[in-house]
């Protein structure tokens, strides 16, 4: 097979061996992988990845078909549209997933939202319900609102019937926003002045990040996922303890192999009903041909985009 | 009445006019009256109180005898031997407190440890417990270990089961720590970097705060309730997000009485019977008579006592 490989901080479209499936993992041809900021980090030598994958292949999430499993493989077969969330090794023309962390793709869903569901709903559902405990009525601040993970909050938040407020630093954007689930967008100067907020899920990162926790109410949380503007702030605690609130932070690539399975079978029985009903949506900002996964990267790391960048294989 | 009142930043014991108990209030006459750091600070000027307290009459726990009781009082009688946790008020000769924030004193323990328990054990016990999910097995650490609070926290921590660090500056008081149920007792500097810990009781603040941040497992929590020696702090998110760990703050005197109620019956079911059986009990470093007041928030500033400082009236 061909994968895409770092080499020296390069991406190189490169041949390498066939993976084998073992135990209970998947073997897919892949036809979808979405690109995310952390795979930028990645290449950037910035983001080391968990030790059980490709260490030399990026890719968090991808769509493909079943061309083989492995001797313990019981859930799928071959030929399956499946859809998985990887620590890493998706962009590659074949790629192993255990089958834990794997979904079948509905049959509304084409490749390219198949291929960018996985990271950013898992990450949002996570944040938001998981860590967040996000519920009926409560007011949630979405910062990076346009992005993977960002519009993915929104359709979530909205979902669980918050009240949500996304920031995002393009206006040519926040109709789709709104249209999305938002309740009220606003460019990130404003939204980090109309709190208060119980949760606020942080996905920028940088000078903000401070004033949104000026905005948290009594017992608010913030949820810090994403810090690619800045990670170091001054924290006044008695700001938090006036208001008992709380900063958890997460990120999903590192956690073990357990733990993305319990958070994939949520997916599946919470979010997958209704990503095949029209209800959820993976907002695409653009695809690319893997033969173009350089442009690609660096679309991703100009920002500014509206959903997901994917790559796509095959015909 | 008189009550220790301050004027100025100074405290004064002065004539006041006697409280009245209104609805489910009960009028203690107050034999035995914490001094707590929060006191301290409302002193200075640096800590308003709530609004529904008498705002310069300090003191956030008591002990005494009911006096007279409101109208809608069911729980106690005159004549009952009562504790209670307050938002102010508590150090004169009457006092009033809301029969859902008081609790019997059991029949084995005397007005000093009645008068120090509330706060340090409310303190204690929802820190640990509340914001931290403390339970069997659980690597904790409590800064500040040799104070009225974390005198409390190690017993509560040590009774869930947990593996409990006490970090205290005097070495003078570590095998009185131990006795209380600490599993190892070390200086600050040596216990900041003896994690990794599941939870860490903050009772400090200041520069150490940063190095147990640090010390964090995985998914681990820090518990902010006390920065006297600081309260800035520079926070690297990334170091939380590789952890999956959460700050969690938390103040206990500005919160409204149905939440101080409901703490207040889990202390009463929960640690009510352990404090009257000697499993858990309330270390005093020093008592004074009423009219030495001053000397006592004296030592309550000068800090080093193992336990509590306890203002005590009548005979």
């Amino acid at each position: 097979m061909h994968a895409l490989t770092i080499a020296s901080g390069r991406l190189d479209w490169s041949p390498r061996p066939d993976p084998v499936p073992e135990g209970s993992q998947l073997l897919l041809g892949v036809r979808a992988a979405g690109v995310n900021p952390a795979d930028l980090l990645q290449v950037q030598g910035h983001y080391p990845p968990p030790s059980d994958v490709p260490q030399d292949i990026p890719g968090l999430e991808l769509a493909g078909t079943v061309v083989e499993v492995g001797p313990l493989a019981r859930q799928f077969k071959v030929g399956d549209r499946v859809m998985g969330l990887v620590g890493g090794g998706a962009q590659a023309e074949l790629a192993l997933v255990d089958e834990s962390v794997a979904l079948p793709v509905p049959s509304e869903i084409d490749w390219a939202s198949a291929g960018g569901f996985m990271e950013a709903f898992a990450t949002a559902y996570d944040a938001l319900i998981g860590h967040g405990g996000l519920t009926l009525g409560a007011r949630v601040l979405v910062t990076g609102a346009a992005g993977g993970v960002g519009t993915a909050a929104i359709q979530v938040a909205a979902g669980v019937g918050a009240e949500v407020t996304a920031s995002a630093r393009r206006t040519e954007f926040h109709a789709e926003l709104l249209e999305l689930g938002a309740h009220r967008v606003m460019v990130p100067s404003e939204a980090s002045g109309a709190g208060p907020y119980d949760l606020v899920l942080e996905l920028v990162g940088g000078p903000m990040l401070s004033s949104h926790l000026g905005q948290l109410g009594t017992r608010g949380r913030m949820v810090v996922i994403g810090v690619g503007a800045g990670r170091r702030i001054e924290l006044d605690l008695s700001l938090l303890m006036a208001r008992r609130a709380a900063i958890v932070a997460s990120t999903l690539r590192a956690r073990p192999l357990h733990e993305k399975a319990a958070l994939v079978r949520t997916l599946g029985e919470r979010l997958l009903p209704r990503l095949a009903s029209g209800r959820l949506r993976v907002p695409l900002a653009v695809t690319f041909p893997v033969a173009e996964a350089p442009a690609a990267y660096r679309r991703v790391g100009e920002g500014g985009n509206l959903g997901k960048v994917v790559l796509l294989q095959g015909s």
